[in-house]
């Protein structure tokens, strides 16, 4: 059985006008093939994140429509929120699910982006595997200039030239358009509300701070909660087990300990069957060992196995 | 998509003459719609154990041959071996997979015991949740009188008249018949080779010494190393990260460590994920929040998500 299947996750600068929302959300699921996964918006960030999955040509079609939808109906000019953003249809990054390579994820990024650029007149900017510059692998480069801040930076500075498409800003900014593995957004709490504390174990965990691989962190205050916020970039080198027992030593260099965690968003399930592994000590190979795997080699239905 | 799906895995007294174990689990195979996943021989045991799947009519016409076949070809006169064992098809225990409830495993079990009665005249034994009587639930009790023994006991005893079939022993011995939910046979590996402190651990972590609820234990030296030998009855009312954490308790309790674990046979998916979920520290309801569980919803495929 072979299903070529990517995912999309863009992000709207747009999370408060129910309205719009849910044209972007309907021009999305409009696509025949493509189904969105999830939608959730958040009004202090005024974003929405959207996850599609599909035939990656259906799912290029969504990505597209739902580009084009925000461009039209979000101005930047009268957009405020706390998250960092350049355009309406502010980031598109694309993942191989199955039977797809990075490499074609990556040809697909570019051909959307030259598409958008041609059809819609935004300026594009590649990022991460799909960047044509080493300088914009990093999302963060590529976000450094906010859309009030990239008016005149597109026009007057070199390292803000779009990829694609023209040199200066309308309403709608411009769109980041990028082709990586899935994120994972996996979130430590500490017992306390000393958020210096949170800081202070994310510079140490962190890939930045000479930590783990893979893994960006940053310390907030939750609901009066001190909390380590982690985006795993790559999971299979950094597993979820390595990073938690990591929090847990450095939390404990300062007498604390991690009270819980919360992943954001969906989880990879082999992240979940790798910690797993991790934690009892048995060998990855015990991953080909479950019932549902042979179940689904023999029958061909690959469904959890729910007994009574 | 409904599909009801059971597993058998029957237990047989032959672990060395590959043609006697070649017919039996041909036998099994011939049946229609049903899939062999796995099949292990076990020279010291003297045993093979097949684990066999599919609709549960294809699945108890197998069992019923493979039943049949090996009371035709194994003498339980000529047979030695380090388990315990009351016939030729020893045990025939009864899964319910997916959408098949206990109940229904109940009574195809105790058909199926009537059926091996009355068309191959052999004595059964009902246990477990297929147990007739209380004091059948425990399998070690109606395996308590080996085949030797139970020549004479199945005549004398009137604890151990069978529940179905004659009141005497031929060669092929009795069946035990049951149902039951997934068995995890999960051992521990200790850093010692003192198997006196594996059999103290596992002695203060089973059910019958006051431990963990569901679990059996044993202490063994395997290839040196001390283990603690470990069947989990029902993984879903007590998890492998609770035993695993019990074990490191009672192991630190003399010093030692768990070097590693193991699994042996297949493990339902599910027992790993809320391995991982607990370890984490996550809601049970994270389960929901898998990128496989979502895409399998949505396209009806839940394949496993491999990317690149």
């Amino acid at each position: 059985m072979t299903t070529e299947l990517i995912e999309c996750v863009p992000n709207f600068s747009e999370g408060r006008d129910e309205a719009i929302i849910t044209q972007i959300v309907a021009a999305i699921t409009a696509i025949a093939d493509v189904h969105v996964l999830d939608h959730s918006s958040d009004h202090d960030h005024n974003r929405t994140v959207v996850t599609v999955i599909g035939p990656p040509g259906a799912v290029i079609e969504a990505a597209f429509a739902g580009v084009r939808t925000a461009a039209q109906l979000i101005d930047l000019n009268a957009h405020s929120g706390v998250h960092p953003r350049i355009g309406a249809a502010d980031v598109v990054p694309l993942i191989p699910l199955r039977d797809v390579s990075m490499e074609t994820c990556v040809q697909l990024a570019r051909d959307l982006g030259q598409r958008i650029a041609a059809e819609l007149d935004l300026p594009v900017y590649l990022y991460e595997n799909a960047a044509l510059r080493e300088d914009r692998r990093n999302l963060a480069e590529v976000r450094r200039h906010p859309y009030e801040k990239l008016k005149t930076s597109i026009q007057s500075d070199p390292a803000c030239t779009p990829d694609y498409g023209p040199r200066h800003l309308g309403n709608a900014g411009a769109v980041a358009v990028g082709a990586r593995g899935p994120l994972i957004a996996f979130n430590a709490y500490l017992d306390t509300d000393d958020v210096a504390i949170a800081q202070s174990i994310a510079v140490a965990v962190r890939e930045s701070g000479g930590g783990l691989r893979y893994l960006k962190a940053l310390g907030l205050l939750v609901d009066g909660q001190a909390q380590v916020s982690m985006n795993v970039i790559d999971y299979r080198q950094t597993g979820l087990y390595t990073i938690l027992e990591r929090v847990r030593a450095e939390a404990a260099k300062h007498g604390r300990t991690v009270t819980h965690t919360e992943l954001v968003g969906l989880v990879p399930q082999a992240a979940l069957l790798d910690a797993a592994l991790a934690y009892l000590g048995l060998p990855s190979t015990v991953r080909d060992l479950t019932l549902e795997r042979r179940i689904g080699a023999a029958t061909g239905d690959f469904r959890e196995v729910m007994f009574e």
